[in-house]
This record gives structure tokens, sequence and C-alpha cells, in this order.
């Protein structure tokens, strides 16, 4: 065959169309079974695709989120008051904010020599050769002196170290805890922006007039079935959802936790935006209340001058922290992922010609009259009978 | 049929190669919609997916980011000089950073009592039996101490609470703003790690020499245009950039906000990993300018001692806080996506076959000669004329 | 035709069912190649696609994270002890968390009139006239009077400005780093949960006996052979595998940095959940140490009152700042992503019909005997030989 041949079969044979060809089954019980998988496949496409996934909708899930808190209420303790300043930490008011429980005081602390706790290893002694000079215990809280001295106003000795002193184990106060927490209030404020779909949303109820949303924001508070566009959360209803009982925070083993504030955005597009509006879930994200490390706490000093010294008044805060967690999703209509879900569709409703043909050659085709119809063997060397057996290798 | 002959054919049958047989139709018109359909799905194929989308790339969406952050300049008040320790906080230099744009101080707190706003509720009164004793107004700033007393040096009396006196809306002293603060610049160093491809990015630009950069980083400050590769940005840019008015977040509203810094890496690492260059956008992250809890402050207090008692300085600072949001994104040629590409590609091709056969047989077969050669009717009891009209079903 | 027809056909047809014809060749060396080309794409199927990307699970890749750190141990520094108050911040104990390697404080700044530093451009001068009054230099440290003033106790003369003095650069007291530093420990305790699968996972060792993990946390350091459960971390550990050399970051360069301590959760699911463990790593963060801005510091100041006046000692600290970053990935078994991936691979095995038609009309088709049976020449004017070389086409 010569080039100019292979040309010209070339040209004509491009504008030709190809088709598969068919074999057409008059058989009830099998065209039932055929219509009856399309069906099914067909009805699983429309249902979980399009309209559980809503697979037509192109979507976005990492929307720009900013959270702003600040916390508000008052507790008394003694003849002392604590406002926002003093129990909300860091002030800065990002998504994470922390609010304190329970103190204790460690008063008038300066860098000098005092005794080491008692527990620590090693640091009971009787004479000075049992303290080593210079040596540093990690779990013990400075260098030793090489002393060995009274322990504060106890009968018994340990070794000197030199640190901030008084040691906290020895002259730890107690504060007893802040039972007015529960009713604090954190205001939440969140704006998140989906950029592919232009389209910024915030937490904050809507209305028209400014007055009204002043004097409801005053006086509000998150509840999931009354109030679910207020953006003020009271402490007790944020542990209370995250199944923690509040008292047992403050009292019982009163070492605080991390509760999660979850603001989850799911958004649909295709309606209007206002439809777009926050869901609210909570939950404790630490765990093992039993561990001796459990809980929430850390420690932080006011320092002041003293006689000319530095002086610390060291605090170890117990407390609850929220960490405010935004989750966003927005889907809209889309024809690159319609099409392409389409065409997945179309071609997954292939799946049902393997199904019915091998119900076909197995259990149908008694007389291998279908199989005689649907294969055409072609051998150069001789010809084999041909029966729906073989059909079971493809699969 | 026996055990011995099924396993003959199973043997025989399982080296045949199957293929579908086809039919060729010599007609122009339908050769011409048919390569035309293919064309556009090809086209579509290689230009959205291939080209557009790079489906041809293995990517990494949700790199290894570090922010790091350092506020410069200085405001003048009055004799009063501030730097970066007084207005940007916090310290550390994470990936939020705010500024102090002004600060209303109430001098001189203490632990004591005094008389509460006029207007909180049933906070006035005539004598003492208006105040119930121990009663906490939650929109209030203490306990009440029973006691009904004049309010500071005006005429009125409210009833007396227990908390830090002098409370702040009496005693409060507002600064004016720091309008230098347009001027204060942010450095921001961002490296970004595609742990998947093991590439490290800076968003500093690269130089020969070390001094030539030190030069650079002295005195550059970002411009889209003039300056892309220079990590430092003035507040006032920012602000221009996010199109906010920097005088009306100092002077108008006064309120402050929060505004998002965004560094988008779009990495193609085909190419040389130089090419990966960071581009970054602005945007008010806050909304609502008109609620009243709009705009971005905290409250603060320095602590000191006076007279032996503690007293505070409470410090309420508006400001504007800068969210420093990294996204990254990189591609790499990668064989399997290539492959699942292709094949889907291949796949597709399917849906002119579908689409061709239905205007064959609706438009073109007039005289049923097509579709008599495609649909081979088999049936164990009598034969039906076959035509078009039924292919309309299997769509 | 008239609708009688039309509908007779429609309901008759509605219940054929139809199935491609096909062909199939008897030869040995097709039916090799269509079964290893059948093979490698079933072994592709079930190697990459099921048992490497574990394409029958449903994935959460976003899980709820929590993370809370605490800092230990004690550094002396000449007659002062530093504890983890003095040197971890934010003390908040949050994901991310510094500690503070080098301090240069300078001490007892006030608001005041002082020599500029001499570096600052124009900052030299010999009489008044050389200084402007009012002017702010940006690289400066405040507002100069007009008047030029010895600097400090040098013989040369600078620009007065009014600013808090001394400034740093002149008054700067640089102490040794801390070298004990590399004995801290940081506790990180981490908990994950997947809400899609509602599983809950901590990073602390299970064990039956409360007081064995306490007693195994108060000496545990995590090591990655022998303590891979313990979550408390040595910084000398953590620089190490970041391949960081812990005494560079504090003497050489002495500017130290952000190291990434990253928590990886990889759990299946179908296991039981007390498989989920998580693995560490860690790497440094920020690069380009030969940068003038490398490494990490930040400045904060302590305010105290001295005679009647607001002083502050500024302190400007060199650290470490670890950024802990949790990525988790779960998978569990679901019946949709499996038949969605078990559709893609059966209609993928097409793929082996295009390859092997081409190898067989193109190689083995010497005397045009399969082609003439695939294909089925339909056309209403004449008829054209036919032969493989248009098989190209369609690929």
């Amino acid at each position: 065959m010569g080039l100019h041949n292979f040309l010209k079969e070339y040209i004509h044979g491009f504008w030709d169309y190809e088709t598969p060809k068919v074999m057409v089954v008059k058989n009830r019980t099998l065209g039932v079974i055929y219509r009856s998988v399309q069906f099914l496949v067909i009805t699983y496409f429309i249902w979980y695709v399009f309209i559980s996934q809503k697979a037509y909708q192109e979507s976005e899930t990492r929307p720009e989120s900013s959270v702003y808190t600040l916390m508000k209420g008052s507790a008394i303790h003694g003849d002392e008051i604590l406002d926002t300043v003093e129990y909300a930490r860091p002030s800065e008011g990002g998504d994470v904010i922390s609010t304190i429980l329970r103190r204790e005081f460690t008063f008038n602390q300066r860098q000098d020599t005092c005794a080491e706790h008692f527990n620590v290893a090693d640091a009971n002694c009787t004479t000075d050769s049992d303290c080593v000079e210079g040596e540093v215990n990690f779990n013990g809280h400075g260098r030793r002196t090489g002393r060995c001295v009274q322990y504060y106003n106890h009968t018994f000795k340990t070794c000197e170290i030199q640190t901030w002193c008084p040691i906290e184990e020895y002259a730890v106060v107690r504060e007893p805890p802040l039972e007015e927490a529960i009713n604090f209030t954190v205001f939440i404020r969140n704006s998140i922006h989906f950029p592919k779909f232009k389209v910024l949303r915030g937490n904050i109820k809507d209305a028209r007039n400014k007055r009204d949303i002043k004097r409801y924001l005053n006086k509000c508070h998150y509840d999931e079935e009354s109030d679910p566009y207020c953006p003020i959360f009271r402490l007790g209803y944020i542990a209370a959802q995250a199944r923690e009982n509040f008292s047992e925070l403050l009292f019982h083993s009163g070492k605080g936790g991390v509760i999660g504030v979850f603001i989850n955005w799911k958004c649909n597009l295709d309606l209007d935006p206002s439809h777009c509006k926050p869901t609210y879930s909570f939950r404790r994200l630490d765990l093992r209340k039993d561990l001796p490390d459990a809980g929430y706490y850390y420690r932080f000093a006011k320092y002041y001058s003293k006689d000319g010294e530095e002086t610390r008044t060291l605090i170890k805060a117990y407390g609850i922290r929220l960490d405010i967690i935004v989750h966003g999703h927005a889907g809209k209509f889309s024809p690159i992922p319609t099409i392409i879900s389409t065409v997945t569709a179309m071609t997954s409703v292939g799946i049902c010609t393997i199904i019915c043909d091998w119900i076909m050659l197995t259990f149908i085709d008694k007389n291998e009259v279908y199989s005689e119809r649907k294969f055409d063997e072609v051998s150069n060397k001789k010809r084999y009978s041909f029966s729906a057996t073989q059909f079971h290798l493809f699969l």
C-alpha cells in the first residue's frame, strides 16, 4: 500500500462516524433488571451526588475569618473586686482568650536564699555536708548554696538554695474560686469572607435600626433556641453545652480546662446571602482530667519595687481557656463541576451493562442464543464453541 | 456440559481478545458533527484540565508557614514619646500584632468604695434605702454597699459601690490619637515550606551581597509597583490598600479595626523555585462600623504601689490589629495525576458517541438504514420492527 | 408513523435490553497482551488506589486540635535565678511559646531629653543650628529639641532629642546567654478530635495506674527511640532534631530563631483507635541566618515608679520561639468512596481495549481479517475498502 493510498484512506476515513454495534435482547426479565439497575444508578447520582453532596456547586472550604473577643463581668472576692482587666488574658482580644477561675498567690518574692522544699530529691539534710554547693536539681527551685538550714518555721532542715524566696510551695496562699465566673460573658465578633464568591458575612444580628441593635446587644445572651443571633455567651452556658459541670471546674478538681467554641458557617450561596448564618457548638478540648497535668493553668508575676529591690507577686492561675475555631464552607452553582458530575454520571451508567451481561450470560442464556449473537468469533486457525461460562473471566 | 469441557473452555477462552464491533457510517454530515464534538471535548480537557487547572501536577495546599513581625516608629504626644514597646502588643512578634492608635487613661485606680455611674440601671438614689447592699448589677462596676452617696463632685447622688475607684466613666482622660501611626512600619518576615516538594522560600529579597540587603531593608517600604520584595509595610499603605481612610480610623469613629494582611504564595515548581514569590493583599476583616461594638479596642492596666497599696492605671486602647494570613499552593509534575487525568479525558470522549448516536438516529437515519445495521434484535418469540425513536430512552 | 405506532414501539422498546456486540479474536499473542495490560491496570488500582491511597476510606483532614504548653527549668545568672515566669512568654500556654536565651537591658529609662545616637543620619552636630527643632528621623529615637549637646560622657556632640532616656544603643547592658536553656523542658499537651468519626485522642501515654503516669511524667524526656510517648521535650533535643547547634543559637550569632514542632497524626480508624498515635518532627522555620534582621527577638519593658516618675527597664530579648503545628489525617472504611473507586477502576479497564485495538489493527491484522469483521461499513453511496491505518485517528 503506497503513500498515495494511505493518504486517500486517511482523508476518507477521517470524516466517517463510528458507533458500536448493539444487540437488542427482546427479553422482558432482562429488560426489567436492566432498567432497575439503571434506575438505581441514576437515583444514586441525582440524590447523593447532586442533592446531598451538591456536586453542581463550586465550593470554598478555607475562608478568611477574623475573630475579636471581649470579656465582661465582675467578681467579688472579700474586699476585692476583679474586673476584666484582672482575670481575662491575653488582653488583646484574639481567638484564644482565657479567664481566671482561681488564683494561688506567692507574695513578696525576691532574689534571695532560702530553704528548698522537702519533697525535692536529696533536699532533706542534717548538716551542711549533705548539700552540694552549686548543684541544681531539675525538679527543684534553684542552685544549692551548700548550707543546710531550717525549713522556714519548721523543726526539720533542708538544703538552702538561691532563688526567688520564699518558694511557692511553702508560701502559697490559695484564694477561693471566683464563683461569679459562671456569669461572666464573652462577646465574640466573627466575620467571614469567601474570596472566591466575594461574600462577606458577620455573626451579629442584622437590624435596620442602630439603636435596636445597641439595646439588644446590651442585654441579650446567646441561647440556641431563644437568641441564636446574639454573639454574647455566658461562661456557664458554654460549659453546660460542652457538658462540663461548672462548679466541678471551680471546686472539685479546680483545675480549669480548655473549651472550644466552634463557629460553623455552611452557606449555600445559590440562595440569598442573608441565609448564610453561623451555628455554634461547644466542646471540651483537653482531656485526661485524671492526669496530674490535666486542666489549664499558667503562672505570671506582678513586679514592683520594695525597699529599692525588685520584688514580685507570683500568681498561679487556674482558668478556662476558650479557643474560638471557625469552620466555613460555601458553595455556589458553577457550570464546570456540573458538567464533570454529569459526565461521570453518564459513564457510570455503563456499569449497568456489565451487571446485566453477567446475568444474561449466566442465568438467562439457556440455549446460547444470546451469546452466539453477541460474540462473533474470529480465528485464523479453527473455531471453538463458545459459551457463557467464559464471561465470568472478564469481571 | 461436564467439568472437563468447562475447564477446556476456560483455558481456551482466557487468552482470547474481545473487542466491540463497530459500525462505520460513511456520512459526511455525521462525521463532521462527530469530529467537532470530539474537538470540543479534547480542547476542553487540554485547555481547562491541563493548562488552566494544571491537572498533571501533584499539589500541596497546606504548607508550613512561619511569621515574625516587628513594629517600628515613634510617636510624639505632648511631652511624651511613644516607642514600639508602648504601642505594639503583644510584644512577642507573632502573626497577630496590634498597634495602639488612641488611649483613654483612668489614673490612680485602687480597690475602694465610690459612686456608681448614673447610667447604670437603678443606680440613681436619694436615700440609702434605694440601694440594696450586696447587689451586683451586671452592667455596673461592682457590689453595692447599701449607701447612697454624692456622685463625685456633682450635686446628685448614686449608690455607692465597692470596686476599682474612681470608675472609668467618671475619671477617664482621653488622649488625642497618635497621628504619627500612619508612618509606623511593620516588618513581616514569612518563610514557607512545602514538605512534599522539600522547597523552602522566604519573602525577603534575594541578593548576593549582605551589605546591599542591609542597606535596602533599612530604607525600603513595600509598594506593589516599585518595591514588591521589601517586607516592610507602612501602616498608612496597609490601610489605603484595604480601602480604609486612616484619619477616619483615628478621628471620626476613632474605633480602630482589624486588617488582614494576606500573603499569597502560588508556586509552579516545574519552573525554578526562584520564581516562587509572594504577593500581598490587604482587606479590612471586621465589619459593621456602625455597630456599638464595632472597631478594635482592649483594656489593660499598669500596676504600681502607691503609699503601700496596689494601684493601677487602667488603659482602654483603640488600635489597629493586623492579622497576617498566609495562603500557599505549590504544584509539580507527577506521573500519577497525569495518568489519571489522561484516562479521564479518554473516557470522556465516549460522551461524543452518545451525542452523535442521538443525532444520527433522530435526524439523519431517514430510511432506518443505520438503525437496522446498528441494532441486531434477538428474541425467543418474534421480531418487532425497530426504529430510532427507541433510542431516546437510553439517555 | 402515527402516534399509535410510536407509543407501541416505545412501550415495547422500553423493556428491551441492549448490549454491545463483541468480536472474539482467537489470537494467542493478542490475548496475552490484553491480559497483561488488564493485569497492570488492575494491579495499579488495587495497589495504588486501594492499598496506598486507601480510596475505600472516607477521610478527615482538618481535625479540631488543642495545644497546651508549659515550660520548666531554672537558669542561674550570677546572683539571679530565672524561672519560667521570667523567660517564658506569653505565659498563657498556647501553641506559640518562646523562651528567652539572652537579654539586653536598658535600665532606668524615663521620658526626658538626651543626646541622639551618632549613627542616625544628620545627628552629629557642632552647633545648635545643625539641629532642626521638632524634626523626627524615622530611624532615630525621638523628636529633636534643636539643641546640640555632648554625647553622654564622650567628647563629640549630637543633636538632643526628647525620648525615653538614656537611649538603648548607649546604655545597653548585655547579659551573657542562659546556657542552662539547653536543659529547659516544654510540656506539650495535644488533644485531637475527628468530628466525622467521633474519635478523640491525646498525646500522653496511656496507663491503667494514675501514679505510674505521674511518676513517668515527672522524669521522662521525649526521645524518638526510647520515650516516644512522653510529651516533655528538652530544648536541646528540639534544637538538635531541627539540626541547629544550640550553642550557636546562644553565642555565635546569638540571635535566636523560630523552631516548628510538628505533631503528625495519621490514623487508620479501621484499626483500633489505640493505634492512633502521634509522631513528632522538628524544623527551623525562619531562614536567612545571615540577614541583618534574622533570628528572633522582641522588646518589652518593666515599669516602675521612681521618685514619683514613671520609669522603665527596657529589655531586648533574644530567644527561641516554638510554633506547635498539628497535622491530622484520619480515614475509615465507607461504602460510598469504595463504590466510586470501584466504578472508576472498572471503567478504567476500558483503556485496555483502546491499547489492544491499536496493537491489533496496526501490527497483527496482516490480512485485514480482523478489521473486516470489527468494522461494518454503512454508506448510502458506495463502499470503500477499509484498513487499520484509519484507526490511528481515534486516539
